[in-house]
């Protein structure tokens, strides 16, 4: 690994992080064909953030956040800081005293696969964290990373100025030259979304509304009427 | 496995169905004589869901949620639709697509060893799921399950039309033909709970209360008056 | 193992424990030098609480309860009851019944390295417990334990009297011996981080004002102004 | 649960046994419509064992072996023990003093969803074993349990009697009922392996033999030259 | 996700593949700056294989070995087959059917994050494999995925070409671009081994050999000459 | 934690070491009342080590193997280096370099609550290693710990001059004060098991031998001829 930090990213276009925000993670992970989502352990540390923005990233050793202090300055306003590890770990690299400059700066969250601590603070400031743990474990200033590389967090490869978009849900990674695309094929997907969701409220099946009957029988599925004809 | 939908199933009696409701998953976990718990992974979406009601069951492939649009048809109003995978899965494979038709139909909840999304848009709708995981990966409809067949859900066997109780504690499955006799059991337990509460709240020892100190001497626990005595 | 109840144990001096009280369990970990912490597999079952007692401590036997009826009469006000088992469980060994006598005698909350359940109730009653699993699953109470003896829970050793402090972000251990230390080191570092917090929030950046621009250049970070240079 | 001990169980034939032996538990698991296996956690204790038998089955508590000698006197020549755990638990619940008793009775050998002891020594008695892990944890004797009752062992559900097939794979349950109809269906498919093998190892490839390329195209596959043109 | 098969893929230099042969992965590791480096849960099926060799990568769905069919027609002699699966999975998608015509096209070994059966047999044939788990858990063959993308496996990114080196310490990526540069310093680490190994078994400290006592003495570290002097 | 090495411990009576040396692991920890041992995730890297001996502590930071050529120098003939980290890592932190000169010395074997690497090369040494992971993951040296210093290892409480006793079967801690104790109820639980094997290998059944009908029956237990008696 280079000890670099690289200050010149191009992020995804503004329009695309505009349309990409609040369209949900799961609604955006579809429209990418279903790739790019990090893994389930990544859970927000308070419930509601909803976010979406370029990624500024950082590999960092585990147990050691000195490149987090780095990459605050390599952040812009509106930029989500998404920090990676050489190896698994627990350690919790990110409380309230990085939050605060990220927040200064217009950070909109974070995501690190690893731990975060001081979450009751960061609840208060409405800093949103995704995180693989919380863990109140301090973090040495020892060894060099690098900000702005292509990192694999949480089994998802994401590369600086991709979109971040993160909810409840999850954390999924946009490439940016993809964004504008995946925007676009997420606002058609929650657009026809809304009119499903009033047929299946008003009682439809989706076995009708997605003509599933005849695919089903094709690919050999058949009703008995009681458990003794099974 | 055959690829079957079974049309009726036997829902345990409706009057120990509505005993049950509230009964609290602990008690009727300790009424069953500690069995029938799905393991302790399965965890609400959202706290405070508290249901009792008939299981539909299915049994699908992990990443595939084809057979889940099939089980809704087969649900009637009280229902609780219980979803086991053929392998260890966390995909995200119910969502508020899937919950809307549930919930017209007067389903009151779900029970899936695999992954849940759309998590803010469920609680907003107040249809509680308790599941392995959290997560946007979305899902094909490609392989046949089963529907109404009995099922090793987190760990439980559960037949369709037997009971499931489910709480901020977990999920307990009661056997449709146990259900009266169980009910009977929580119902008691919970009325003797109320006065020994009364009495532990007024400072009474569980020592003295259960009348252990017998029994605890004659398995040979001694005391001590300070650390240097052990 | 000894089946023994060790009666008088030697508390932490009040006066360091009111100190550690809210002080924050990351804070009292970095003043401790990066020690004591559990794993962070502990987590709250509510989130809010925070507290710092004196620990009364019990060895179980996994899946066995017997032992949490002889401690409650050996703790006071002010304790925090710390339980951990001879191997890895999540049987719920602690629910209502246990923590209404607690309550009563004024003991502050449960650390417990097994499950716990009437999570509900608990929440109601405004009892505090850090635990590594909620589980309905009731226990037997037949095997002999200790109550008051050195134990490792969740990673941590804890002797009698220690003192336990506990919030969102997890529980440490101090030393009897070392609480009034730890306490005053505590409150400096607290004292020093409104000061830091305040620069921070100002736009200050922690390079700076943590003077690390020429300890990163001596390691040999490097910058480059584009992903091409790297 | 009761705590019961059922005497008489009908095993499966004894024909239908002797053709599962041997077959491959992959191999079987296909035969059964891929269900019926256990995790894939539960693994030898020592490579190369290869064995198929009626199961005796056995419900403990966690941490507890009781049962386990119970169990002992239900066992006839060349069947196999099953045990499984009320909750999840890695406790050493077997060891060679259970071993040597077993293979006096002609018992094949052990599948136990717990820990397993004296590993040096059960591989020099060739006595195979199957487990969710080693563990030298020693475990009491306090609490009933059941044997020879319908279990859930690993996720896989099992009823005495039904057959039990295990080698370096894993460990797959063939119920009694079906075990002759499997025992055909295995055989059959590992006669039809060998002619596959034949043509595979000559250089034929799978895309061919088993006529798939129509169905990826139909799917939706397709080449490229070189991966600028994805 | 396209669907989409890459025919023709830039395989690193044989030079470079030949000189990673046998260098050893802790050692290529080191050489790369310690990155590239699959988790540790990726282990051999069987001790002992050490391959190094160009990649040919899978994205797979999980539970779904279709694309393994179709990538072995990509795979030339001295290739390593990579699969990638688009969520964690533990099922059995590889076996001695696909192992027989990779091994027929001179495939040196296959690196899996999901699960492998056949394990005997893959034995026998000196196929080595590296996997997540061993699981008898038979896959369908429905859902599309694309042989020769860039791949992220057990937490490292591949691109097709790319060295994969492997032995009993795990799985390491070379980029294809660096394989020349990283197998020098591979070469060049070992050599210098050879000269400390000796220094070292002859009584020779690491603390003298590497000169670290005064850089321990300037971080801190103090010696005393007994416990009662920490 | 203080950086602190302590070069005089007292290490237990070497008469004990050598009885409970062959003693085996699990005897020894039911001579202990089934405590001191470590979790069951520690493994050996090779099977048949089988080793006792006086421990040498060390506390290290993950990811960071500097302490443990510290620790080198104040190993003797016969000791057992335990080294545990302060929080959870699979790093490989020990491997061919560091087993060299402990080997030199006449240390008999590494205990790591981490990961090992260059395991063909330490089975080739016959150097025996119980660890939590294999991982070729490098570590950096650049954060001080503690030597001889009481630890936290694997979950046993570890204090310099213990004895570590470790098989097949894991990893066991005597304090040193208790191991003349042990060793000689070790050697009597062994003396005693020989008769009982012999007993139980001519058809005698545990229940009998160790008379528990009556205790069984007392608790409840009952036969039925039949599952329908159930």
């Amino acid at each position: 690994m280079k000890s670099v930090v690289v200050r010149n990213i191009k992020r995804a276009p503004q329009e695309a992080v505009s349309q990409l925000t609040g369209a949900g993670v799961s609604t955006v992970h579809e429209a990418m064909g279903r790739i790019g989502l990090m893994k389930s352990y990544m859970r927000p540390i308070w419930a509601g953030g909803d976010i979406a923005g370029p990624a500024v990233t950082v590999l960092a050793q585990p147990g050691d956040n000195w490149m987090l202090h780095v990459a605050v300055e390599q952040c812009q306003k509106g930029d989500v800081l998404v920090v990676a590890c050489t190896t698994d770990s627990t350690d919790g690299m990110f409380g309230e005293l990085l939050a605060t400059p990220l927040q200064a700066r217009g950070v909109q969250g974070l995501i690190i696969d690893a731990g975060c601590r001081d979450i009751k603070a960061l609840k208060e400031m409405s800093f949103p964290v995704w995180s693989r743990a919380v863990s109140a474990k301090g973090t040495v200033k020892a060894t060099l990373g690098a900000v702005n590389v292509p990192v694999v967090c949480a089994g998802a490869l994401g590369n600086p100025g991709d979109v971040i978009v993160a909810d409840d849900d999850g954390v999924v990674v946009v490439p940016a030259k993809d964004a504008s695309d995946i925007a676009a094929k997420s606002r058609k997907r929650n657009d026809d979304e809304v009119a499903k969701r009033a047929r299946l409220a008003s009682g439809e099946l989706g076995l009708d509304m997605y003509k599933m009957r005849e695919g089903l029988a094709k690919a050999g599925l058949y009703y008995v009427d009681n458990p003794e004809d099974v």
